[in-house]
């Protein structure tokens, strides 16, 4: 598996990775404590400060972590590493390390104390901006505080749950950039 | 332009065709006007009843007929109407009709005065579950009520905006319902 080599991306750009519904891989540490979970319940909610939005179910795990620290890191993986994103998100951190586990590379983060997974080819610091919504609807509001991307990557093949066991994997890149009015861009 | 034909979709199963993320076109109705936009910023927020959550800006046009009517319906499009999703985006409601200008047909819906655009593939009728996040976020809190899926199109390719004017195209289609533990499915 790739480790990719990243660079910092700008905030208020983030939409370009996370608008278009991939699964994520969302990390977490609390006193000691590392954990991923796969999710694909999400959405921007704004674009600066960059915003974003998750829901995340309280039998989880991670949610006692990301709840408690109020922290998280969202990580983008591509199809490589399919079998990891299935694999994490059938076991529960209460009983392995999936880091080792999964053969996944844990590396500090800047501005947070969750990690970054190596292998995914961007990763999004988030400090929590919003907890009143989290009680009704489950809905963390994230404030992404810091961005990495992979320069190497340029059309990232993410993975989009279709539910039922499948995968949607990204497709081919239709610039259409000359068609739009340029405040819609 | 394919008009599809469709049969009645599970509201419990509507995530197998919004949480990939494909941009969608929202269809309203108010006092006799009706208008479409398109729309990227959206997440599947429950199961059953079929929560689902969307951004709209109040500058949009469609804002008042939404805010207004409390309906909506998502419309799915998928590759062969890009050009009309750049359209629609392009363009404003208050100055055309849209469904004549770029050729998209309108047929009624079935529990909601929204209607629903023949060429995408899935049109889900929806209605308003929550105004409470409106006014801070701009978010909308939609139970879906009615879904219609074309019976035909089995992997849809649906476009997922990665700003800038791109657009991905959902590619393959990975199966691997074999890993999933039952209840992840």
């Amino acid at each position: 598996m790739t480790a990719f080599r990243k660079s910092d991306f700008p905030l208020s750009e983030v939409r370009q990775h996370l608008e278009t519904g991939p699964i994520v891989l969302v990390t977490s540490a609390w006193q000691g404590e590392t954990n991923i979970m796969t999710m694909g319940w999400h959405m921007m909610m704004q674009f600066s400060p960059a915003l974003f939005g998750c829901y995340i179910w309280s039998a989880n795990h991670s949610y006692e972590l990301i709840h408690n620290s109020q922290q998280c890191v969202i990580n983008v993986p591509t199809v490589e590493l399919v079998d990891q994103v299935v694999a994490v998100g059938n076991s529960s951190g209460g009983a392995i390390d999936k880091f080792a586990q999964f053969d996944l590379t844990a590396a500090p983060a800047e501005q947070v104390k969750a990690p970054l997974i190596k292998e995914c080819y961007a990763n999004f610091e988030c400090k929590l901006f919003d907890s009143n919504l989290i009680r009704e609807y489950g809905l963390f509001v994230w404030e992404v505080v810091k961005a990495h991307v992979a320069t190497s990557v340029k059309n990232p093949k993410t993975l989009h749950y279709r539910g039922q066991g499948k995968f949607m994997v990204a497709g081919e890149t239709l610039d259409l950039r000359d068609q739009f009015r340029p405040q819609n861009l």
